[in-house]
């Protein structure tokens, strides 16, 4: 299944190594002014080699919208976007193409299938998440009419962890750091696990402000359980926490409860969500990613025969996923919310009468 | 949306104090032994008032099968349970019922309805978990027949962690406790909130051994983002980790990679998931839930009329939702892996050639 | 699968001879007046035994709403509803339990499942239509709140067509005949196939009014084809029209078309659907029955071994499935319509904006 | 909603005069040939302009598969197949672009998403086809490793029927005819038709061969309301007939049922479905499309003002839609028939021991 989302939803296609990644997005409502640099922009902030702390591979991930736009505006036909793979060195792979790399997902894909596109990793690549940034693009241009915002950065790499979570700073970070005091620390912890030909793990914060209260369809389509299905989703992602996360499970209730007065919640330790359902105040995640898997050290496997082997990885690889994981978790978030906002239009009798005037 | 599952799925029904909670379970494959006492033996572990360590609202919890079920045998029709309530004490809900107790979901389901049963939290209750795991228990019976076990218990309560998870010992303690040196300490924590009119947070750890290598349908139904929706969609979880979880983000690659020889994997950080997909080790979760939002101290909230107000809650409540909560998780992942079981099965052509013999 | 529409959906469960019928409504809009003895009332027209037309066999088919009202009003939480089965004779089937009674689902069934629930047909008996009817009712209320109506009845029996459709007069015929003056008639040919042992097919036609224009989700899950497949999902039917229907094949463009002038449609040929999406207009359907197939004549067959076998059937049937049929197909229709309804209040920017209010 | 299909799914998007038509097919067992010029023959059958019966519009409709194939063989991963659009003239419709074409999706469209791309009907047009017709070609190449044949041809022009279905000689025929001794009046139908500045309606008869007993999922995914709904979607479609079709509401149970001797069944009133699940004998489908919209002659019509105008359409249409429409409904019904297919391998504990081997 390659479909994500219930109303507002797409699905993707495209291999690291073939032709081309893409998605299509159904039921963008019409009236929304699609804007493609817009769409760029928000690609650009995953594009890679755009530092020194992404992989090296260049793509100029331009993106190209195929359907669904008319003079400008969504006319409520799917809006199918791609993007056409242009560096794309095969012969990287073929060393390890009778191999599975050890953490990757070549064995997984190989016992599922029988059969595995081994160039970069074919569909279990992280290349595919350029189609989900390009469709929360518009996810968030439809956020932006009703003024919700989605924020992220890096909170934390390899343990050294953000005291404050500056957003606006981290959109100019080159690692997306939240904590300018923490940036340099973070970046060292990057540079040095690549030097070392290694990798290091990294946690993400997302921030969802404005969010109106209502959103989330229970009891099988939370808010919460979309939300942690869509970044668990994330390729390299090991641990989804809301609001206090891990913290709640060491807490007594009487420290967790946000209480209310007149003028809403005292606190937030609920992270903007209540029975799956968003209160109004800020969603609050955290996303643990793992280290990338591509290290460049010395390893040891199996092969398609089952032998053991070693090896040693060649190309071109992220350090720290999680820097451009950052961009991403964006992007899926971003998604949900669109879904909830549609999903959630249809709940009361009251709202129908708004819309059939009756 | 109360519907569950993609292809196995359930749709659930019923509130806290309406006249029954239960589901209806889709595309049970025909030819599974249906063991009414089986279900009510599972149903039976998350009862209230088994313990003092939980709830001392009394419910039989009655299972009754309506259909589905002939002679013993799933007949692939869809099987629906139903469970009748029986002990509702809607009265200790007069003095709350045009408030927002903190934490819970009375105020998102009024903002998103305009209306709501306030009588235990109506459909938002975890009430509503006993149809998930008399469901769970039909799952299990399907993954026995392929050897796949499901295993829970209570990894850490406020905060109060087990140094090792004993899955058979934890079936015979009254808190499900997985560390028999740590349980007197977990036990105390439980009636120490619990005398305090306050609650505590808790841990759940679930395995879930034997699963063939190939379940998970990528890209966004896979394994591990399936599990993380179902467990993150349980009342109070806040956070759910796989494998190394958290952890992975401090890791650095060369810690965190599970290395293969002849015979599998050396270590299982990932968990039993990489790429979405089942690897056959055993899949590892950690469920994070927060403490019980009832409380009997005095608190603070806003009444429908958006004014401030103190009350006092009464009524009886689990100290400790992790202690049921672990009976709930067996449940929702053993469902999680039966549709994935039934999703895998057309996932290459030589499978269906074994079906259609061709 | 089991379950119908896309979100005001119907899950059904329940067997001929079980214990229940009946369903779980999801997505019901919260505010809506459930009135339980409207749904009785819709489900007294579908009643079996009600006149000599139908089959003897006798049910009260009293519904019993278990979860998803509160104080008489939708509280947004799933409506289950259930109907205890009451007058099984499965002694009716101990001769042909062995046997693939002639154009029954027998052996589908058995060939689908390796097992069978013989008694009554089981899960697929018209039986299971009561569910469809009981969240019709619902779905009607719903309808009822913008206008919208539904009205069918019986347009021909055994070849024996009305000359015109008088809606309310259906509501008072024994057999929901839309021509009085055609009535005796096919009342007589009703009889006579009953008499002779036999059967007879018959044809139902469905007028729905007052449809805002641009319900229905096109490319997939157009206005028409959902129709199509709610109708011809129906127990024995084969043939559904739109509009001009099978006669639409035959015509020129130039008669078929429908011309507009500044007061909208000057005619009606396309049924009130073009391009999958409702024009405003009446929403015409025609629905072809087979004759029961339960008839009491000699009838040749295979047993479960493969042997040919001569066999008489016993018990009580409708001659004429045609005529509960009506009630059947206004239900599932009035479904489909709800459906579109909820579904399309999020197709524009516009409509959001007038829910979210910026 | 652009997605059809449950497991083995497409999601199709593109306009008639924007950049591209195509689709996304989720889902495709791994292992599968996937033959590039197969598509592409089976594209060349619907291909405009191939003889004067059908649009005079040339587009060479070459297809591109993006994804989801590797060395020839399908990988599992989702298969996205594009088609530039080549031979647009958008200037043919500048004098309508503000008015409604009689019985076009103009005035629906306009209505449902208050925008419309009114060059050549944008996603309403039947161009989109094009995308069913590539995806069925996989679905074919799938039933194809069963024996499934999937066949179609005219039934009937302007009335005119054929009394014989001769599928190898339709493939052969200009205007697909399945009965040579009818072929030249069909064929003069359509002239006339389209010498007047007319159009004309036209019947398909789809046979599906080989299919295997068990296929359909009951209750609302039934083999014969999945395939109406699939037909019943077909641009211009208004009536599906299965098996007798609209006759079987004039016959009695002892001329409509079909009986069994030891070899099977002696007659197939049904149509190869009973109870929504195949039997094994052959599923004959009958499918009424309307006489094609766009026609030359003068026409009374509705402005987006809402004023009476009178306008002649220009451009190239095809006289009898239902030419091509038979190529069409051979695509949509191999979809279905490889959706039930992969449902249907969970059917049964026995299946799914086959594939997990325990």
């Amino acid at each position: 299944m390659n479909r994500f989302g219930t109303k507002f939803s797409i699905t993707t296609f495209g291999e690291s190594h073939g032709d081309a990644v893409g998605c299509v997005i159904d039921s963008v409502p019409a009236g929304l002014q699609i804007d493609e640099s817009y769409i760029q922009s928000e690609l650009d902030k995953r594009k890679p080699a755009r530092t020194k702390f992404t992989t090296q591979r260049k793509e100029s991930d331009e993106v190209r919208i195929l359907s669904g736009v008319f003079n400008g505006i969504s006319t409520g036909a799917p809006i199918a976007l791609v993007i056409f793979n242009e560096n794309q060195k095969s012969s990287d792979y073929e060393n390890i193409k009778s191999l599975f790399r050890p953490s990757h997902a070549d064995f997984t894909y190989f016992k599922k299938y029988g059969i595995r596109d081994y160039r970069g990793g074919g569909r279990s690549s992280a290349r595919e998440t350029a189609a989900r940034v390009a469709a929360g693009a518009i996810a968030k241009k439809l956020l932006g009419e009703f003024n919700i915002r989605v924020k992220s950065g890096i909170f934390a790499i390899g343990g050294i962890e953000a005291l404050e979570a500056d957003f606006e700073y981290a959109d100019k970070s080159e690692i997306f750091a939240l904590d300018k005091s923490k940036e340099e620390a973070q970046k060292k912890a990057v540079l040095e696990a690549k030097e070392a030909g290694d990798s290091t793990g990294g946690c993400v914060f997302v921030k969802i402000s404005n969010v109106p209260a209502g959103l989330g369809e229970p009891l099988y389509n939370k808010l919460d359980a979309a939300l942690g299905a869509a970044l668990m989703g994330i390729n390299g992602v090991k641990a989804v926490e809301i609001g206090e996360g891990v913290n709640a499970s060491k807490l007594k209730g009487s420290q967790n409860n946000d209480q209310m007065d007149e003028n809403g919640f005292l606190t937030n330790h609920a992270g903007g969500i209540l029975g799956g359902i968003s209160t109004g105040a800020d969603i609050d995640l955290k996303i643990h990613f793992k280290p990338t898997p591509s290290i460049f050290l010395e390893q040891q496997t199996q092969n398609e025969q089952g032998e053991s082997v070693k090896f040693s990885l060649k190309g071109r690889h992220d350090p720290c996923i999680a820097v451009r994981g950052s961009v991403v978790a964006n992007a899926v978030v971003s998604l949900v919310i669109a879904d909830m906002l549609l999903l959630n239009a249809s709940s009361t009798v009251k709202n129908l009468k708004k819309i059939y005037g009756k």
